[in-house]
C-alpha cells in the first residue's frame, strides 16, 4: 500500500521525537572513562550533577503537583500505579505484531519506559520497549474535561522514570512522518490509560545507552589484545562506554541493551543450529554428569568439594561420558552442558565455567568421516547466522566493528595437517616463527599469525588443522598408524583461534592400556580404571568426535573483545556472581 | 506385496533360531538374587559352571582348530581381525533400512554379536544388533572350494564371543519364515565376509538379557516401596535380574538393553517437546550458571567448594537467574540445566544432580496464565508419548508394570487448592489423615493417598494443586492478595507424586524485603543483596514460572522403581562413578 510510508512532511516540534538521552536517570552512565582515576573524578562530577537534576526535577514535580492538585483531575482513574481490582480490557497487542490493521483502534500494550519527557504544559512523549529492542512513540496531550486525559495525567506520564514498566491503553494511529528513533516507525500510540506496573528507581546505575556501546575496558588490567580492541572500538563509537565489570554488575540493565538481545539471540542460535544439524544426521542427545568421582584428566585444573564422606569433581569435559554413550550402544551421540575449569586465567577467552557442545559417532572406515560432519556443523551455523540474523550481526558490528568472516566454498574447505601449518609460518610467517617445530603444540601468537596467513591465502576464516602431535593430545588419541608421531586429531580454527578439539580415540583396551603407561599413569587408577573398564567390558566400535566451546564461536565470528559478554552469567576466578 | 509375509512352513531345524541365551558369555548374568547370602551363592556356583563351560568350550575351540589346520582354508580373507588396509566396498546399510529392494544384493552391515552359536559342523547362526535394538539374523554354511564360506570359517563365526563389534557383508534373503526372535524378521543374512572390529571379553559381567529384565534390588536397603515394586516386578517378569548397582556398574551392557535405549529415547523426547512447546510460544533459552558465589537458599544442601581465594556453591536451582532474565528484557524464557542438591537422600526419588527444566514468564494479568502455560506443556508431553513411543512404553511395562497414565479431558484439567486436597483427604482418605491441616505442607504419604482419592474422582493421573500455604513456600513466593495465609504457587503432581514446583514471585523490591525479614533473615546478606538488588535496579514486570525435574517425569509415567533408571549417568550420595 502507498499509504504505508508516508511522504516526507515539514516537521511539526510539538510531535517531533523526544531528544536522545534527554530525560533524567541516566545521568550516571557516560561516568567510566578510560583510566581509573579519571573514571572516578568523571564519575563523582556526574553523580553531583544528576543529583542537581534530580532535586531540581523534585521541586519543579512539587510544584506542577501543588498547582494540579488545585484543578479537579477528570482523568484520575487512567493513569497512576495499576489497580489491582481492575484491568484495561482492550486486546492486549505485542509491539511486533502492531499492523496496518489495528490503525484506528484501542489496544493495550506492555513495556519498559525508554523515554519520557514534557512537550510544554499540555503534551507528553514517551518511548515504549518490548523484548528484542522493540520501540514505539506515545504522545498523550490534555483534553477538556470528560476526555481521558487531564493535565495531571500528562505531567504524571511526562515524569515516569526511565525503564519503569507500564501498562497501557491507546490508540494506534500513523504519524505526520515515520518515527526515526524507534523501531515501529510507521505508528504511534495515542495514549488513553497508562498505569505503573512496576516503578524503575530514581537513578539507573547504568543507562540503557551506555549499555548499548562497547565496554570501556575489560574485567582485568593483562588482557592484552582485548583491552585495546575494547578501547579502539570505544573510541570508534564516539561516547564513552561503561566497563565489563559495571555491565556485569547491572545485569538487567546490561541484558536490556539491544546488543546483548542480539548476541543472546545469535547464541540461542548456534546452539539450535548445532542441535538441529547433529539431530537430522540420528545423533542423540545425552547429559553427561557435572560430578565426577575422580579428577579423570589429571589432578590440575580441577574443582574440588567434600561429597558426604567421600571428594567429589566438576568435570572438565564429558569426554569420558560421550564415549560410555558409544560403548552402550548409540551411533551417534551429542550433549550440550556446562564444563568446569579451575584455570587461573584472566584473559577475554577464559571462563572457569562454559557451554560445551560435544560430539560423538562411531568411525565406519575413517575418522575424516568425523572431521566433515564437524566441518558441516560449522559451515551450517556460519551459513544459516550471515542470512537469519543479517539485522542483529549489523547491529553489533556498529558497536564492535568486525571485518566479514570468510566461509570457504562448499568442497574447497581448507584443511591443513599440523605440519603444513608450522611450515606455512616458517616460511611465511613473522620471523619469531621462523624455527617452529612440527612436534610441538602451537601458542595463541602462533595460532593467530597462521590465521592471518591463511586467510590472505584461501580466504578463509574457518579452516582445520589436522594430525597434531602425540606430545600435544591426551592418552586417549588414536595414534595415526602410518606416523606414530602424530595422531588422528585436529583442532578447528575461526579468525586464528581455536574453537574445537578433537580426533579419533583409542576403542581397544590393550592400546588404550599402553598410551595410558606412556603417559606414565597407571590404566588402574581411580578415575582412569573405569574409564579403561568400559573398553575391557564390551566390544566398541572406533569412533571420535569433538568439543565446541558455544561462547567462543559466537565471541569469534562477532569478534567481541571478550566472551564474557557472549555467556548470560560469566564465570572468571574473579567473578561469581550475580 | 503378498510375498513379504511368508506362510507358515514345517520348520527347517536348520534354519531355526538359535536356543536363547545358549550361547556362551552369559553365564553370570542371572546370579543376583534376592537376598544377599543367596545372591552370593548363586552367584558363586553361576561363576564355576560358566568357568567350567568356557574350559570346554576352549577344549572343544582348540580340537576344532587343530583339525581345521589340517585342512586348506580357501575363505581365510573372509574373515577374522578387520585388515587395516581393506575394506568391504559393498554400501552400508543400517538394519532400520533394510527393505525388500535389499533382496537378492550384498551389503555391508555393522553391529554387535547378541548371539552365535554352530548348528552342526558346517552351519553357524548370529543375532546382530544395532542401535535402538534393531536386530537381525545371519547364516552362514561351508561351501566348497572357491566359495567365500570355509568350515573354518564357520567355526569362527559360530564362536565370536557375545557382544563383540563386527563388520560384515551380506547377500539378503527371505528367510523361510519370518525370524520371530530378531526385530527384522522378514530378511536374513547369508554371510560372505565377518570381521572382528572390536572383541569383547570371554565373560560378561552383566549379559544383554539380564540387563533387560527388571532390577532385582536398588541402590539402597532403605527405599521402601521401590524397592517392593522392583521386587513383585522381578517376580512378574519371571526371571531373576541384576541388582541396580549391577546394572550401573556396567554401563555399556546397561545402556545397550532395549529397555534402556528406549527409556533414554522417551528422556529425550520429553526434554524436546518441553523446548519446543515453549519455543513455538515465544519462550528463549538460556543457561543459568552452575556455580554460585553465596548459598543462596539458605546454607543447607548445597554443595560447596574452594574456588580461588574464594568460596564457590553449586546451585541448587535457576530461579534466581530466570527471573534475571525477565528482569533483563525477556518475556520468556525457559532452560535445561544441571541443578545439584547436597541432600543426603537415599530414596528411589532422589538425586544429587539432575536435570531441570525450568521455565518463567511475564504475567499480564493473572498467574493463572503461568499454570496453563505448564499445563499445556504437559498435556503436549504426555499425549505426545503416547502416540510416538507406543512401542516403547509396550516394551517398557513388559518388564515393570504399569497402568495406563489417565489424562484429563481437554477443558477439563484437575486443579485443586491445596485446602480442597486437604479437604479430600480428611473426608474420603484413609483415617490417619483424618486430622490433616491447611496451614502444613503434605507429606509423601499425603501426596500418594490424595493422588489414588483424585485418580478415582476424576480419572486423572495428572493434577494441579494450587494456593501452597505461605509457610510451605520460599520467601520470593506471591502471597494471595485476598488470602493472605496462602499464595499464588502450585505443584503439579503425577500419580500421587509432585514434578513441578512453581507460582508467582514478588517483583517490587518492597515486598521482597519484607517477605525475606519476615523469614528472619537479611535482604543484604550474601547470595540475597544480589537478588533484591536486580529488583531495585530497574522496573520488573509480574512473573511467574515453575521447575519440572527431568527424571522425575519419565520415572513416574512409566512408573519406573527409581529415578536412577531414567538418568544417564544417576548421581546419589553413595555414587559419584561411572
Amino acid at each position: 500500500m502507498a499509504s504505508e510510508q508516508p511522504k516526507e512532511v515539514p516537521t511539526d516540534p510539538a510531535l517531533a521525537p523526544p531528544a536522545e538521552g534527554a530525560a533524567a536517570g541516566e545521568a550516571g552512565e557516560g561516568a567510566a572513562a578510560q583510566s581509573k582515576k579519571g573514571a572516578k573524578k568523571a564519575e563523582a562530577k556526574a553523580k553531583k550533577e544528576a543529583e542537581k537534576a534530580r532535586k531540581a526535577a523534585e521541586r519543579e514535580a512539587a510544584a506542577a503537583t501543588q498547582s494540579a492538585a488545585a484543578q479537579e483531575d477528570h482523568a484520575k482513574e487512567n493513569y497512576g500505579d495499576i489497580p489491582k481490582d481492575k484491568k484495561i480490557e482492550s486486546a492486549y497487542v505485542m509491539l511486533r505484531d502492531v499492523s496496518e490493521e489495528h490503525i484506528g483502534k484501542t489496544i493495550k500494550l506492555r513495556g519498559w519506559i525508554q523515554n519520557a519527557r514534557m512537550q510544554g504544559a499540555k503534551m507528553a512523549f514517551l518511548e515504549l520497549r518490548e523484548e528484542g529492542a522493540w520501540t514505539v512513540q506515545g504522545v498523550v496531550a490534555a483534553s477538556p474535561e470528560g476526555k481521558p486525559v487531564s493535565k495531571q495525567m500528562v505531567k504524571w506520564i511526562g515524569a515516569l522514570k526511565l525503564e519503569s514498566f507500564v501498562a497501557l491503553e491507546a490508540t494506534v494511529q500513523k504519524p505526520l512522518e515515520p518515527v526515526k528513533s524507534c523501531k515501529v516507525s510507521l505508528y504511534e500510540l495515542h495514549l488513553t490509560k497508562v498505569y505503573l506496573v512496576a516503578p524503575a528507581p530514581e537513578m539507573l546505575s547504568l543507562g540503557l545507552a551506555a549499555a548499548g556501546r562497547a565496554v570501556s575496558n575489560l574485567e582485568d588490567e593483562a588482557v592484552g589484545e582485548g583491552v585495546e580492541k575494547a578501547v579502539e572500538n570505544l573510541s570508534i563509537a564516539g561516547a564513552p562506554g561503561a566497563s565489563l565489570a559495571t555491565h556485569l554488575n547491572n545485569p538487567a540493565m546490561h541484558k536490556r541493551a539491544p546488543i546483548s538481545q542480539a548476541i543472546a539471540d545469535i547464541r540461542i542460535a548456534v546452539e539450535d543450529y548445532f542441535c538441529e544439524y547433529l539431530k537430522a544426521r540420528r545423533f542423540k542427545r545425552f547429559h553427561p554428569p557435572s560430578l565426577i568421582g575422580a579428577a579423570s584428566e589429571g589432578g590440575a585444573n580441577v574443582f574440588a568439594m567434600n561429597y558426604f564422606d567421600k571428594q567429589a569433581y566438576l568435570a572438565q569435559s564429558p569426554q569420558f561420558y560421550k564415549q560410555f554413550e558409544i560403548a552402550g550402544g548409540r551411533k551417534r551421540v551429542f550433549c550440550v552442558h556446562p564444563v568446569f575449569r579451575a584455570e587461573n586465567s584472566n584473559t577475554p577467552r577464559h571462563m572457569t565455567e562454559f557451554m560445551g557442545l560435544d560430539m560423538e559417532m562411531e568411525i565406519e572406515e575413517h575418522y575424516h568421516e568425523v572431521l566433515k560432519m564437524l566441518e558441516g556443523v560449522f559451515i551450517y551455523i556460519f551459513s544459516k547466522l550471515a542470512v537469519e540474523f543479517k539485522e542483529e550481526i549489523e547491529l553489533i558490528r556498529s558497536v564492535y566493528p568486525s571485518e566479514e568472516f570468510l566461509l570457504p566454498e562448499s568442497g574447497k574447505e581448507v584443511r591443513l595437517t599440523f605440519a603444513e601449518g608450522q611450515a606455512l609460518l616458517r616460511a611465511e610467517g613473522p620471523p619469531e616463527f621462523a624455527n617452529v617445530s612440527d612436534d610441538e603444540d602451537m601458542t595463541t601468537a602462533q595460532e593467530k599469525a597462521l590465521g592471518a596467513l591463511i586467510r590472505k591465502k584461501y580466504k578463509s576464516d574457518f579452516y582445520v588443522l589436522d594430525k597434531f602431535p602425540v606430545d600435544a593430545r591426551p592418552f586417549y588419541a588414536m595414534p595415526d598408524p602410518e606416523n606414530p608421531k602424530v595422531t588422528n586429531a585436529y583442532d578447528f580454527m575461526m579468525r586464528g583461534q581455536e574453537i574445537l578439539s578433537g580426533g579419533q580415540r583409542l576403542h581397544l583396551p590393550h592400546e588404550l592400556e599402553a598410551t595410558i603407561r606412556a603417559k606414565g599413569l597407571d590404566p588402574n587408577q581411580p578415575g582412569l580404571k573405569e574409564y579403561v573398564d568400559v573398553f575391557r567390558s564390551v566390544g566398541v566400535p572406533p569412533h571420535g568426535g569433538g568439543g565446541i566451546g558455544l561462547d567462543r564461536v559466537i565471541a569469534w565470528y562477532l569478534n567481541l573483545p571478550s566472551v564474557q559478554l557472549v555467556a548470560d552469567y560469566p564465570r572468571t576466578p574473579k567473578r561469581l556472581g550475580p
